[in-house]
This record gives structure tokens, C-alpha cells and sequence, in this order.
């Protein structure tokens, strides 16, 4: 299989398509920005009264749950809604899966009105989300990354969708396909809202970008080689921040491609 | 007509304004920096059980649609109407104006409790309040800047308020007075918020410019002048809105009267 | 005394706290990057539904009432009053204290429901929090630096905890002990949320020291020391905000140590 990531940043860029983010108070402000670095056109509306319009007018939704409250749930679920009802390509950030009865409530409700087309996690995260929701067959026998991905692919079969799990390697399955992303650098660990601008750019891909397995292929080497990038000139988190939305917006297509490291098997 | 930048400057930095946003979330973290970088003094507060006391100890109230939900609308009414019972300027940015019914029907309520001082968006957003509040010629046979030109001076005249309109040039209109200001860089667009930031900048200079439209000239030019000087050194987004924050701190007013392009017609 | 600043950075990193932040729009961001940055981790989460179950897997709780409204008061409740059962420490920024009342019943309420470990706040804060819930001496015979230290000693008995003053000098006091810490520059001042970052950096070493005066002496050590490194290269608030990010991560446990400058009286 040929991920075509040339292609796909040129079509991103040259759509500049409208993504619509409910995410959380912490990165609203980096994600749009990335968003915007990247080629793509961010807006952030949550409330009920006005989410199923603006979803409308754009290419996909991201659902983020870092900061919940209850009346941005209820954004959440009508947004999806509607989505699912366009055929909007719906991007799900489980952030915080299994720390609170809370999140892993939300999570359920959300998942009850609508399939996402991608959701994009750290390993704990997919891993509680799972937990939730499928059986895994035990942490005894299982090291923990063969868990991650087996908690992945469960994931996948039961909303038939994209499992995004990012980490040292990412690895992105659905159905029977796995792919393996092991760009980026440690130091994005040490600036928040990575996951979710990992996130938010995998909704930028999924609104041009037909197949969302090769979207969320995308999206995740994007990251990781821009990271590796801003890190050529940016050692520590807070320069490292701003290099990296330098990053997003300097990278061309042909340099994506060339720097990728993606496997398949 | 002579806009007195220099003095502008000078007395806002002598004056060290308290502004009082009612912001979105995308933004207030950006806004908060540039007016404070500017000189001037910002608070953020929403609450309907808080807005009347902030404001009245503050220079100007600015107000941003960006991302709505019902209780900060109550909070933006009862501060616009305390606003405008003592006398404070106010400034609107109808952020998203025409994308959602709600985005309109919340402009309506909020131009029903209080007429703004200022008005600034783009010509999208502009256009979209003029449309929804008063009758423009149709499309047509205009031009599109021609069209933004018109509905600017409708809107001024519905509210008797400025309007200003941000674009490659900005178009600041108040009854027969019209200006042009064409500082500025293209990579602005690319930086979230930097509109926003235009419109918290106008509040710190309408809180201390005895007229308003000299006020918004004043906040435009400073913008676009600011955006050129970051720009000789910052051609990538992220660095760009960081030395954006340097530049509003750095010019001297002085270089900002010898820099600004206004040009009155 | 002495105050082991080499000893308790290191055991901050080597512990990697999680910190709960139930805090303002305006920092939230860059209190997370300064968290992760300073070798914390930091989680973000206001909902009633779920700051209990956050807290109790938190080392410390900072709640901070930047930009309040009624059901994120709600959760600051839920989540001290479970701190205080959990013996978790708990630390207080009362932003904005005395400018509108709304601040000063919730401060009210909140120091009803339980004490703070620490109150962390500018003179204005913790005068107007003193005067709210203690009887100072009178204005007219004292100095304002005095007052402030009156308040301070005041509210700390009041309340059987640390309180620190920042400002030119950072004045931390506990019973009858007091320590001036005198590094910093002022360019602090006029970038967004330093005093927010002092507050939740202060929780990250509160979560790790166990005696909460000699937490809050480190906290304001880190915070000085860090931003007299910052302004070495960066002279203007954008790149600066950037650099004392860079600071916080670069800085060693030895140099923390070699260039805090405390006084105790």
C-alpha cells in the first residue's frame, strides 16, 4: 500500500478545508493555530444552539474531551450527529479515557450517537476506551504494547473505524491493516496538546484525503516529521513549540514524503 | 484630517488603560499578551454576577463573539448595557458573523442593548452584520471591496458607531469620514486570533483617544505597522506572532507615526 | 533554616507530579507548558461530575479564579473540600480579589469549604483578601509594603497556612516565619498569567515537598531565578514568555540553588 502523503499535504493545502473543533479550553488556541499552519481552516464552536450549522459548512469535526462540562457534551452529541447524518468525517479525542467515571461515560454516550471515523489516542487512553467498551484478554500474558494494539484493533472492528494511537511509533489500524509512523521526538511529550493537534490535523487530512486510514497515516507522519524538524533547531519545550508551527507551515509536500518512515504490515 | 499617532501612542502608555474583555476562547491568551505588550492593562471576566462592577472601573469594554454559549451572552448584555450607561466605549467583533443563525440572532440582541462605539471584522463578517440589520444594493453590480465599503457605512450609520473593516487595506468608516490603512502582512491571516487582537487593541485605544474613529485608525495602523516590523524578521507563523508581541512593545511612537500608510478620503 | 531548593527540584522531576489545575482561560495553556516544562504534569479538569476522582489521583490541587462563573465554582468546591479530606495539598490564586464582589463571596465560599495549604497572590490580592476576612491595623499609619506583610501574617493564621506575596520581592510567610525572595525582573509583569504559572508551579512543589512553607519559598525561587534567566536573551514580553518556558526546563537542581537569592527574618 502507497500512502501518497505528497499528494495528500498538496490537496489539504489546496482545499484549505474548514475543520469545525469542540476541544478543550488548554489547546484551543495551539490547535487552531497548527490548523492554520498547516494549510486548513479552523473554527471552534460548541454550543448546542449553533453546532449542527457550522458542521455543516465544514469538511470535518474534531471532538475533543480534555475540559468536559455538561452543556459542551450536549454540543458534542448534536455535532456528531449531524456529522454522521452529512457523512462528515467525525475525529475523536479520547483524552483522559479512564480517568474518571466521568470521561468514560461521555465516552459512551458519544459513541452512542455516532461512529467516529478516527479516533486518535495516547496508548492509555485507547486502552481504557477499549476497556470500556470490549473485552481485552488479560494484562498478565500481554506486553503492554501488543495490549495497546490488540485494544486498537477491537476498537476498530466494533465502530468500524480508524484507531489512531500515537506514542514513540504510532500505529494506526482498521480492519486488518496496521500502519507504523515512528518519526517524531521525545521533547513533544513535553508540550501540551500534541495528542491534540495530532488530533486536529487528522481531522484536516480526513476532510481531503478519501480513504480515513490513509488520512490518519498522514496526519500522524506530519506530526512526527515536523516535530523531528523543530527539533533540528529547538531543544527545549518552549522554542521547541513555536518551531513547531513554523514546521507545519514551511514543510512542502515532496520533503513530507521524503522524510516519513512509515511501515506496514 | 491629522490622526496623531504619536501622541496616541504616548498617552495610552502613560494612561495604561484597563480593558475589559468578553472574549472567546481561542483568543484571550493572545489578547491579554498584545495589550499588555502594547501598554495597556487587560481583564477577562464574563460572568453575569461580575460584568457590571469590572467594567465600570475599566477604560472599554470589548466584546467577541468567537465562541458563544448562552450565559456569556448574558454577560456580554449586561456589560454592554452598563457600558454604555457610563459612557464607555465599547467594541464589538461579530466573529463569525453569518456563518450560524445563532451567531445572528446573538449580533441582534447585542446591538439591541447597546449601540458600540466600534465595529471591526472582516469583510465577510461586515458584510453578513450589515445584511442581517440593514439593506444593501445586491451584489451584482458591485464590487466586492465596493460592497464591504457599503455595508460599513450603512452599519455606521444604523449605530452611529465606526465601523472598520480588516483586509489587505483597512477600511475605517464613521458618518462621512473615511480611512484607509495599508499596513500590514499577509502572513497575519495565518496567525489565529490576530483579528481579535485588532479589535482588543481598538479597545485600549478608544479607552484613551477622545474620538473613536480616530481611535481605530490609530488601532489599525498599529496593527499593520507592528505586523511589518515582526515580519522583517519572522516569515513562518509561529515565530511571526511571537515577534508580533515583541514589536507591539518595542515601537516607539514616534516609528509608529513615521510607519503608518493611512491614507482619507 | 535552609530550604534544600537543589533537593526538592530534583525530587519535583523525579516524581513527575500530576497536578490539578481547576483554573482561568487565560493561562490555562501556558500553565500546562510551564508545568510540563518544569518536570510536572499537569491535568486540567472543572466539571462537579468529575474533580473529585481527579483530585484524588492528583498530588495537589491549584484552583485559581481568573474568569469565574457558577458551576466552575461549583467544581472548585467539590474538588477542595475533597483535597482537604484526601490531606492533599491545596493551593489558592485569588486573582483579581477586591475588584468586583462576585470575587470576594466566592473567595468567601471557597475558604469556607476548606483552608489552603497556600494562598498565593500580588499586594493588592492579599490586602483585599485580608480585608475581607480579617481586621488589619489601618491604612493611613503603615506603608504599603508593610500592610501587605500585615495582611499576609494575618490571613496566614487565619486560615493555619503559607501565604506568598509576589511582587519586586516575594514575601512567603507561615506563622511567625517570613522569607524574602528577591529574584525576578519586571519584565514579568507584563506577560499574561506569571502570577498564575507562580501559583501552579507552586502546587508542583507542594505535591512534592512536604513542608508547604519550604514548597512555596522553592516555587518563587524557580519562578525568579527562571525569569532572570529568560531576560539574558529575550528583552521583549513575546520571545520572553518563550524563553522563561526554555528556562524552566533547562534549569538545573545546582543552579536553582547557586542563584535563588532568600532572606530570612
Amino acid at each position: 500500500m502507497d500512502f501518497h502523503l505528497e499528494q495528500n499535504l498538496s490537496n489539504l493545502r489546496n482545499t484549505v478545508p474548514l475543520v469545525h473543533n469542540i476541544t478543550n479550553f488548554v489547546v484551543m488556541n495551539y490547535t487552531a493555530n497548527a490548523l492554520l499552519a498547516a494549510g486548513a481552516s479552523p473554527v471552534m464552536a460548541h454550543a448546542v444552539e449553533e453546532v449542527e450549522e457550522m458542521v455543516s459548512i465544514a469538511g470535518a469535526l474534531v471532538v475533543n474531551i480534555g475540559t468536559l462540562s455538561a452543556h459542551w457534551v450536549a454540543g458534542m452529541k448534536a455535532a456528531m450527529v449531524t456529522a454522521a447524518q452529512l457523512g462528515k468525517p467525525i475525529v475523536l479525542d479520547p483524552v483522559g479515557a479512564g480517568a474518571t467515571s466521568y470521561r468514560n461515560e461521555t465516552l459512551t454516550e458519544l459513541l452512542d450517537v455516532a461512529s467516529p471515523t478516527i479516533i486518535r489516542g495516547n496508548a492509555s487512553e485507547i486502552l481504557a476506551l477499549a476497556g470500556a467498551s470490549v473485552q481485552t484478554k488479560g494484562v498478565d500474558s500481554t506486553a503492554a504494547s501488543d495490549l495497546s494494539l490488540e485494544a486498537a484493533w477491537a476498537l476498530s472492528k466494533k465502530f468500524d473505524c480508524v484507531v489512531s494511537v500515537s506514542g514513540a511509533i504510532d500505529v494506526i489500524v482498521k480492519g486488518n491493516q496496521t500502519a507504523f509512523v515512528s518519526n517524531g521526538v521525545a521533547l513533544m511529550t513535553k508540550v501540551t496538546g500534541m495528542g491534540c493537534t495530532a488530533t486536529a490535523i487528522a481531522g484536516a487530512f480526513a476532510a481531503t484525503v478519501a480513504d480515513p486510514f490513509e488520512a490518519a497515516v498522514s496526519a500522524a507522519a506530519m506530526m512526527g516529521v515536523c516535530g523531528e524538524l523543530a527539533y533540528r533547531n529547538a531543544k527545549s519545550p518552549g522554542s521547541f513549540q513555536i518551531a513547531f508551527l513554523d514546521c507545519l507551515s514551511e514543510i512542502t509536500p515532496a520533503h513530507l514524503a521524503e522524510l516519513a518512515k512509515i511501515r506496514i504490515s
